[in-house]
């Protein structure tokens, strides 16, 4: 372990996992660090669940409630759903044993945007938070808290909790001081004071966290990476997704309806993401800036290559790769990248005032602008809608991006009616696939449909045209014609076939 | 008529209807005044009528493209609708004869949230705006423009068309002025300022709408009242609604999860929003004020009770007798309500700040809280989304109100699976009919189930649990268990058997 805890006090309280995990509760609601993949406790949570797992056998009961700030990594959303040691989770994860949990009827998910948790729980909707566990970089003399690669809900985790472990990482690098912004000013609303970001490198808060340090039960000592996933290599698909948008782009550009510089974009997590921004790097926008929730290895090289001046999120989500490059690299990028609370990063108020353009993957769209992506088959849970409703929801371009097919071609992501609803035919802009770009802005359902078809699969367009073509015969009503006998008869075929085509 | 035209450059235009209606061309997109019957022209647009009628006989095409603030009246929608005069509408109507077209396919309607429609036509989302019509109450020596019974898109309108034509209606109480507040700093995003609102009281804008008086083609004369609808007089299921919302509201004052004073309310129009209103006025809080979109009935009584301070608001929405005292009292009025336009009214960064308490009816819900506010069966469109979504998405807390039955009892406003969302599963906190309130907080999916059964009429409430019983059987992952063969069924019964009754 590096020697990262400077302040006596807290000094005092350091403590193995396995104690500090007895500090905990069955039926404590936690409120824990972490957002995709990044700044996540790694030891306390481990020792957690052997704990459940003792306590199991010894017959007892040991569960408790999870809040983070986004998804996690196995050592934590995964080790406490194998111990069955969650009952309650919220708001976004991506683990496999949680999703299995959570898909089995035995982890109940609250699927909250991330921009309303925080308000939520100092609402008092959700209860009483009883243990908050942060990862922090380092302690400073001074008592001064160094947030690590996320800040997420942390501090209003802090605010919220009865009682706060610290886990103090090493593997993170001490030069992250000074990137964090931690606004401090968020309290139940009403707020009688603007959000006071004006421009995505707006600084308005304190580089460091804040707490009671009489609430403060441990401190415990890690030296472990971030989860840190690789990319997949850019693929072709998500390549042609990604000239679609900036091709647009540009055609927006030449017909006036984009401010110069372009405004701040949002993108989603993932390969389509990342090819967007690594068409970027070679496109004809210069002056960039990012207002969104992650630091991907795209933005890395964009910031490199001098076309984007600041990126602002709340987490990283980096390959080990450009992890490594981070860490090494933290005091030349800490004056580029903001790291802050995760109300700050997805805040409504910002986006609209920014008039951002935000990109979001999906699972399936219909034939009339609905998307959905949380839903597999209109009942099991993939990930959660995340941050995607804060953006969609209050950007002035609300973009979606997806390939055409999942599972080999055998799922349309272009559908009669989508299965779960996450953003309304009232939220969607432009729907991207492979095959061109849907631009649905100002039509009527009806108008929209021709339009969504050209960009699916060619596989499916017939089938699609014959569910619209027998859709207005049958329907009650022409201004979103649907035939409710067939509308979620492609979702059953899979279901039972293994395939949406007849 | 009054003489209501103080200025001569304006006077020089004064024409007939007939006569500005010419000025109109086949093909025109309109930006028209008009909000839940309130403000809209009432001379030019029958005029449009005719001579679109004129046109059709004489086997030439004309229509024009229409956009308003939200719904406005026969004289407007109905006589452009019974003409076949319009081929696009946006972005909403409760017009009997434009529902109609709409329904049958002649009408392209785009149903857009009411604080996103001026942002995109300013963006260039809409094309080219050509002709403003706009109501006033005057306009004065100066040439100042006196705003009428609503504002709305007026500003937007005027900033973006072309040609303007004005209706000065002396019908409208010249007491008016003084009650606006046009804000006139909306331009594309990015905006490098906070929307100055902190409180509904605060005034951030001038009483007068501008123009460039260039633009200018006729100025018409009009003596006509607003639509004004009569309310029904307040039913049991009504009153039983409002009186679990306050019940609710007084709970949640104890537990301390209100503010004090109580944050400020957004209420749909219509009889429930009123008896909330009127139960509001012997209920036990003071010092409350209204950020909404519409000032009705019951908050005028309010007023007078002393108990509300001020409604903000874009337009007015009363029965011609509340019209009357409005029209006879606007002096005494009119430091107690703020006309804004419809952009700040229902503006995201304003509901998210002043942490509101949203309150709107709905058609229907499904088990797991999605809410369906637009469409009858799926492929009907009712009225449209108007502002439900602005309040909805950003409120602290989202309500929505229904009776749980319609159509003597035939449909169920509570489905196993909506036939259309508006209102995603992630915004609605509660639904309240005249069996009670769900409050969906902090649940999983089917942790609301039970909650949402149990305020369905007991009619159908066997069925709901049967089909929820059946679906964990089924279905393909337990997070939102669906059975997709039966998930829409009760919307087929519906269409097939005229009800949704076995």
């Amino acid at each position: 372990m590096g020697n990262r805890i400077h302040n006596a006090a807290y000094q005092s309280k350091v403590m193995s996992a396995e104690d500090a995990a007895a500090l905990i509760n069955d039926g404590d609601r936690l409120g824990v660090s972490g957002f995709t993949g990044s700044g996540y406790p790694k030891a306390v949570p481990i020792a957690l669940a052997a704990r459940a797992k003792a306590e199991h056998e010894a017959g007892r009961s040991f569960r408790v409630g999870l809040n983070t700030g986004a998804s996690t990594a196995p050592e934590l959303d995964g080790e406490l759903a194998l111990a069955d040691a969650v009952d309650f989770r919220t708001p976004y994860q991506s683990d496999p044993e949680t999703r299995k949990r959570i898909n089995a009827g035995s982890i109940n998910y609250a699927d909250i945007h991330l921009s309303h948790i925080a308000p939520q729980v100092r609402n008092g909707f959700h209860g009483k938070m009883d243990v908050a566990i942060i990862e922090l970089t380092a302690i400073k003399a001074d008592g001064s808290l160094v947030p690590s690669s996320s800040i997420g809900n942390n501090q209003a985790w802090l605010d919220a909790a009865d009682r706060v472990i610290f886990e103090v990482n090493s593997w993170q690098s001490e030069d992250l001081e000074g990137m964090h912004d931690v606004f401090g000013g968020l309290r139940k609303a009403p707020l009688d004071f603007a959000i006071p970001v004006f421009h995505a490198s707006d600084r308005i808060g304190s580089k460091y966290l804040t707490v009671d340090p009489a609430k403060v039960i441990a401190v415990v000592e890690n030296d472990t990476p971030d989860r840190n996933s690789p990319f997949k290599p850019l693929d072709d698909v998500s390549k042609s997704i990604a000239s679609h948008l900036l091709d647009f782009l540009d055609l927006e550009e030449k017909a006036g309806r984009l401010p110069d510089p372009m405004p701040a974009m949002q993108s989603g997590v993932g390969n389509i993401a990342n090819a967007v921004l690594a068409g970027l790097l070679h496109g004809q926008f210069e002056n960039l800036t990012s207002y969104t929730e992650v630091i991907q290895d795209g933005m890395v090289d964009l910031i490199d290559s001098g076309k984007l001046s600041v990126a602002s999120a709340t987490a990283f989500s980096l390959s080990p790769e450009y992890a490594k490059k981070m860490n090494d690299n933290a005091k030349f990028y800490r004056d580029k990248i903001i790291l802050r609370n995760q109300e700050i990063s997805n805040n409504p108020e910002v986006i609209r005032r920014l008039g951002m353009i935000a990109m979001n993957g999906m699972i399936e769209a219909d034939i009339y602008g609905n998307v959905n992506s949380t839903h597999i088959m209109g009942s099991r849970m993939q990930n959660g809608i995340g941050g995607s409703g804060d953006f969609a929801r209050n950007a002035a371009l609300t973009v979606f991006v997806t390939p055409s097919t999942a599972k080999d071609g055998a799922i349309s992501a272009i559908v009669p009616m989508v299965s779960h609803v996450d953003h309304t035919e009232h939220d969607t802009d432009l729907i991207i696939s492979e095959y061109g770009v849907a631009d649905l802005r100002g039509k009527s359902p009806r108008q929209r449909v021709p339009a969504i078809i050209k960009i699916a699969h060619p596989d499916f367009r017939p089938m699609l045209e014959e569910y619209f073509a027998v859709a207005q015969k049958v329907a009650n009503g022409q201004h979103t014609p649907h035939d409710l006998s067939q509308a979620l008869s492609w979702h059953q075929r899979m279901l039972a076939t293994g395939t949406m085509k007849v």
